[in-house]
C-alpha cells in the first residue's frame, strides 16, 4: 500500500477543489440542495465512486451509495458504512461534509487498485442535504436512510416558494417525491457494522494541540429557534424615544442576551445567524424583527439550562419594551456519544502510528448524529487551518494531513473487527 | 360658504378612502414612485382636480400641479402654492401627504362653486415622490421644483435593479427622465407668493393638548446613514465565544448604542429602520450585517453632537470586536424655519376662530422643507389620532378636524396678505 497512498492526500484536496467547481454562485462555493450544481456534484461522486471498484445506487432523497463489495470468500458479509454530505452553506468551505466522501473514496481506489478485499461490503455515502441552506431544516438525507424522515417536511418551501415536494418530483430522483418511495430508502439496522465519518474539525482545538487528527467522543446536541419579536410601525421623525415599541432595538437587546449567556459556561455556544427587520424602511420605527438562534453544548443540560435563561431573558425585555415576542422551537437534536468499542480501533491506529489518541467532543452538527439513531457511530477528525475556520471560503486542510487520515483509515478499515 | 363647508371634512376623507383603493399590494396602501397605483393615484388626482375648476398639468417628474387662476382683474398675479406628497411608505397612512393636496382641492371647489375668485394664482401640487420608498432617495418631486435635483440620481436603482432613469423613460411624464426636461420643471421663485402645506402631524403633541391644529415653527432636518459591519463568518457550533468576530451581535450593541444616546436629550430622535444579516444561514456565524440610521433633532447642533458621539461609538464598538464598521451619511438636510409672516397669518385665523395658535415644531420632513430653498414656507398641522401614529395602516384623522382644518384654510386664502 505504501507506494499507493504516497499520493492520497494530495489526490482527495485535487477532488475537492474539483468538485468546488459545480457551484450556484459565482466566486465561490455554495452547493444546496438539488440545484443544478448540486446534481453535478452527485453526478461527479457517482462517476468518481464507480472508477473506484464500487457500485453505486442513487437513492429516493439523493443520496449517492458506492458499494465496495466484500471478498466473495464471505458469505454473510454486514456492511460498514462511512460518508458525509455533499451540499454546503453559503459561501462555504469545500472540505466540510466532502472530506468524508472523498477521502473513502480515495482510499477504496487505493485497496481496488492493490487487490484488497474487505471482509465485509465496504458503503461510502454522499449525503445529499445535511446544511438545511434551502428549506431550513437540516439532516434530510441521513433522516431517509435512518427512518427518521418526517413526510411534512415536503411542504416546506424554499425561498422561491417551491415545496420540497415540487423539488422532489422534478429532481429525476427516483420516486420523484413519493413519500412511500422515501420510507423504502430506509437502511435495514441488522445489515449494519456501525457507521463511521471522517470530517474536517471546523474549529480550533486539534490546531491548538499541533494534531493532524482526533477521535470524536460525542456530537453536542443542538437546539435551534426562530425568534418574531412585534413592536409597532411608526414615524422615525415623530415619535418621541420613550413613545416607542421598537422591535428591532428589542431584538438588539435579545441578541446581546445570547452572546451574553453564552460566554458564562464553557462549550456552551450561541449564534443568531439570521437577522432581518421584514421591510424596512430608513423612516420608520420596526414594526417587526425576526432572528435565528442556534445553541449547542458538551453537555445537554448545559444548554438546557441556557436555553431557559436566554428565553426567559427574551420575555423579560419583550415585556419591559411593550412588545410581544414568539420564540418557536425546532425540535432539539440531543447529544449523540461515539460508540467506545469503534473509537478504541481508531486510537490503536492512531497509537500504532506514533500519534497520540487524542479525543475531543464536535461543537458541530454530523450526519453521524443521525446515523446514530440506528447504528454505532465514530468519527475522525482532521485538523483545520486558519484558525479553525469553517462554513467560510477560508476553511482550509493541509494535504500532510489528509495524507495521514486517509492512511489511518485505511489501517482502521483492514484492522476493523466487529463488535461481539 | 357656511353651506358649501359644512360636509369638506367629510369629502376630504371619502376622498383619501379612494384614493388608498390605488395600491402596490393588497390589504394595505403602498403607492410607490411610478408604479401602476402610482400612476392610477395621479390621473385621479388630476380629475379631482379639474373638477374643482383648476388648470391641471403633469410635469417631468410626475408631480400633478392644479392652479386655481386669479381673479381676472389681477393683471400681475402671482403664485401661492400649496401641496404635499401623494406616495407613500411601505403599508403606510392614507393621510400622510395626501392630506395636503386633498384639503386645498376640496377647498377650491367649495370657492369654485361659490364662485369665489382670489387676487392670485393659487397652485395645489400633488409631489410624485416624497418618501424615498422606491429608490432610496427622498424628496425626488419638490427638488425638481426647487431646481435642486442632482442628475446624477438619475442611475439609483430601485429594489429589482430599474435605474430611475429607466423607470422615467417608460413612465409617459412629458420628457421621459431628460435631465434637461427635468430642469426645465423648476419653478421661477420670483413668480412665488410663497408655500404653504398642510400636513397630518404623524405626532402625539396635538393629541396631548387636546388641540386640533396647530402652526409649525420649524421642520426639523435629518441625517440618515447606512452601516456595514464586517466580521468574519464561520462555524455557529465550533467556534467558541471569546474567538467570534460576530457582525450581528456588534451591530445590536450599535442599535444599542443609537437608542441611549438618542434618549439623552429633547427633541432628539434616532431610529434604525433597516436591519439585515445578507444571506445569513442559522448555523453560521455572520459575516455581515447592514443597518440604516435616522436621526433628527429640533436643533442642528443637538443632532450634529449626537451624530458624532454614535459614529465614535461604533467606531469603538467595531475596534473591540474585531469588527470593521463603514459608515456611509447621505447627505443631511438642516433644519427648515417656518416664516414668521406666515406663521402669523395662520394664527390670526386661529385666534379668530376662537382656537389656541399653537406653534410647534415638525420632526418629520415635508415637501416644505426643499420648497424653503427658494421661497418662503409655512404649515399647518392636523390632529393625528390613535395616539399620534404614523406610516402605519393606524394613522387616522377625524372628520370634524378635517373640516376646521379646511374652513382655517379657506379662511386663510381670502384674508391672505403678500409679504411687502
Amino acid at each position: 500500500m505504501s507506494q499507493t497512498t504516497a499520493s492520497l492526500g494530495q489526490a482527495i484536496l485535487d477532488h475537492a477543489d474539483q468538485l468546488a467547481r459545480f457551484s450556484d454562485m459565482e466566486g465561490g462555493l455554495t452547493c444546496a440542495y438539488l440545484t443544478p450544481a448540486h446534481r453535478a456534484a452527485q453526478d461527479q461522486l457517482a462517476q468518481w465512486m464507480e472508477a473506484a471498484g464500487m457500485a453505486v445506487r442513487i437513492d429516493a432523497i439523493g443520496n449517492v451509495i458506492g458499494r465496495y463489495a466484500a471478498d466473495p470468500a464471505v458469505t454473510d458479509a454486514r456492511v460498514l458504512m462511512t460518508g458525509s454530505h455533499f451540499d454546503t452553506v453559503r459561501n462555504g468551505g469545500r472540505y466540510d461534509g466532502r472530506l468524508g466522501i472523498l477521502l473513502p473514496i480515495a482510499v477504496v481506489d487505493a485497496l481496488n487498485r492493490a487487490g484488497i478485499r474487505l471482509p465485509y461490503h465496504f458503503e461510502v455515502v454522499g449525503f445529499a442535504e445535511e446544511e438545511g441552506l434551502r428549506f431550513k431544516t437540516s439532516f434530510l438525507a441521513s433522516s431517509v436512510l435512518a427512518d427518521r424522515f418526517d413526510p411534512a417536511l415536503l411542504a416546506r418551501v424554499d425561498a422561491d416558494g417551491i415545496t420540497l415536494a415540487e423539488a422532489l418530483a422534478i429532481s429525476g430522483l427516483p420516486g420523484a417525491g413519493d413519500p412511500q418511495a422515501l420510507r423504502a430508502a430506509a437502511l435495514d439496522p441488522a445489515t449494519l457494522l456501525g457507521f463511521v465519518e471522517v470530517h474536517i474539525e471546523q474549529g480550533p482545538v486539534l490546531l491548538h494541540h499541533d494534531l493532524p487528527l482526533g477521535v470524536v467522543t460525542q456530537i453536542a446536541g443542538s437546539s435551534r429557534f426562530q425568534v418574531r419579536v412585534e413592536g409597532q410601525a411608526s414615524h422615525a421623525g415623530t415619535t418621541p424615544m420613550g413613545m416607542r415599541k421598537d422591535a428591532a432595538a428589542g431584538a438588539a437587546e435579545m441578541i446581546l442576551l445570547v452572546e451574553e449567556r453564552c460566554a458564562a459556561a464553557p462549550t456552551l455556544v450561541g449564534t443568531v445567524g439570521q437577522l432581518q427587520v421584514p421591510n424596512g424602511s430608513s423612516n420608520v420605527i420596526p414594526a417587526a424583527c425576526t432572528f435565528s438562534m442556534d445553541i449547542r453544548a458538551g453537555a445537554d443540560d448545559i444548554r438546557e439550562a441556557a436555553i431557559a435563561d436566554i428565553v426567559a431573558g427574551i420575555e423579560r425585555i419583550a415585556a419591559r419594551r411593550g412588545l410581544s415576542a414568539q420564540v418557536e422551537r425546532v425540535p432539539p437534536v440531543n447529544n449523540a456519544p461515539c460508540a467506545r468499542w469503534l473509537m478504541d480501533q481508531f486510537g490503536a491506529v492512531l497509537k500504532k502510528r506514533g500519534m497520540e489518541a487524542f479525543e475531543l467532543p464536535s461543537g458541530a452538527g454530523h450526519d453521524a448524529m443521525m446515523m446514530h439513531r440506528i447504528t454505532d457511530v465514530a468519527m475522525l477528525f482532521v485538523r483545520c487551518g486558519n484558525g479553525g475556520i469553517s462554513h467560510n471560503p477560508l476553511e482550509t486542510i493541509t494535504a500532510e494531513d489528509a495524507q495521514l487520515a486517509a492512511e489511518v483509515f485505511v489501517d482502521f478499515l483492514r484492522h476493523f473487527q466487529p463488535l461481539g
